[in-house]
């Protein structure tokens, strides 16, 4: 079956602004009357809200290895389930976080090997690709200024370079990944969405990625 | 650190008799003065115990494709928490199930892609392979014979059909995989033990796999 939908990435840090900027997009396309579907990893089945408890779950041990094929399991769910038959139905989808997201915070975040990793997204999204990818960027002191108060501990130490890290990885990768752009979000919403809206636009035009 | 335990696998269907042969197996092995580890897949952790619960939770559609990804997490989980420190610690590890039932059960059983399979069992593995598999062959009646009486109804037959579809999986993977034996388990106990203890014994004086 011809796949004619389109999906749309959020990436970006925790408090970048992901959700917000989903909802006004997806209100921006169904003004111009296009079928959406608005989801986020891992997604909203109640296979991935398992598979989140896992991860939680103080009691377990979790390695990173074990971490990115759980996600990539909830993930391979999440592609099958929801964004396949969404594509094929038409539909413009915008989904918070995909397979960048992982390049993001267990490559780069937990240190897996960044072919490893890309190996495992290209496994459990059958090689489906995003359209479009937009990585919200903040300033880092956005999400680490809480932290100038006070000494931290050796966790909200660890805690503050792993989110370093990961808002860093974001913005190489979106200089190094195909059809991924970086967008200043910190500046007032309404630019910020006419941004983010004028790029999806271009890329709804375009002819689907894979 | 050098590796100087061997992982010595038992594989082979449902009722094949791997846990009996392993107990017995383990015996024989500390009797020898050796230190052992009894272990099974997916394990015993907590981790594991997760995985099995979402896998068996019937509110849950699992697609094949995560299925694969959820064992080959509770397989990294275990490989990098019990098997990797009990070899490094010179211990013979008696596993039940390893990556060849993913090959017979995903692969074969699912119809997966085998190269795919291969790749994510050496990537949750971190390529560490078994020293010796066993694959224990019973006759297809012995798991069957319970439905001869009776019309069979879709689900039983699928199931049955299932059942076969692993069992000879089972028996043509253990001619072309490396270090692996199929072992006629439709005999006495202390014949299939003797002729196990013997693979394991040559197994033992070889170098390790890797």
């Amino acid at each position: 079956m011809t796949r004619r939908g389109r999906l749309i990435v959020l990436e970006g840090p925790d408090k970048s602004g992901k959700s917000t900027h989903a909802a006004l997009l997806m209100d921006a396309l169904r003004g111009r009357g296009l079928k959406t579907l608005h989801t986020r990893e891992p997604g909203g089945t109640s296979f991935a809200e398992a598979v989140r408890e896992i991860l939680l779950d103080p009691r377990n041990k979790v390695h990173p290895l074990s971490e990115l094929l759980l996600y990539e399991a909830a993930r391979a769910q999440h592609t099958q389930e929801l964004l396949l038959p969404a594509l094929r139905a038409g539909k413009t989808i915008v989904c918070e976080r995909y397979t960048l997201a992982t390049l993001a915070y267990q490559g780069f975040g937990r240190g897996l090997s960044l072919p490893l990793v890309r190996r495992l997204n290209a496994a459990a999204t059958s090689g489906l690709t995003a359209d479009l990818t937009l990585v919200l960027d903040i300033p880092d002191a956005r999400f680490l200024d809480r932290a100038t108060t006070r000494t931290l501990d050796r966790l909200e130490l660890e805690s503050r370079r792993f989110r370093l890290t990961v808002a860093r990885a974001y913005r190489r990768l979106a200089r190094t990944e195909p059809r991924t752009v970086l967008i200043d979000a910190d500046r007032p919403k309404a630019a910020v969405h006419e941004e983010i809206l004028g790029r999806v636009s271009n890329a709804i035009s375009r002819k689907p990625a894979s």
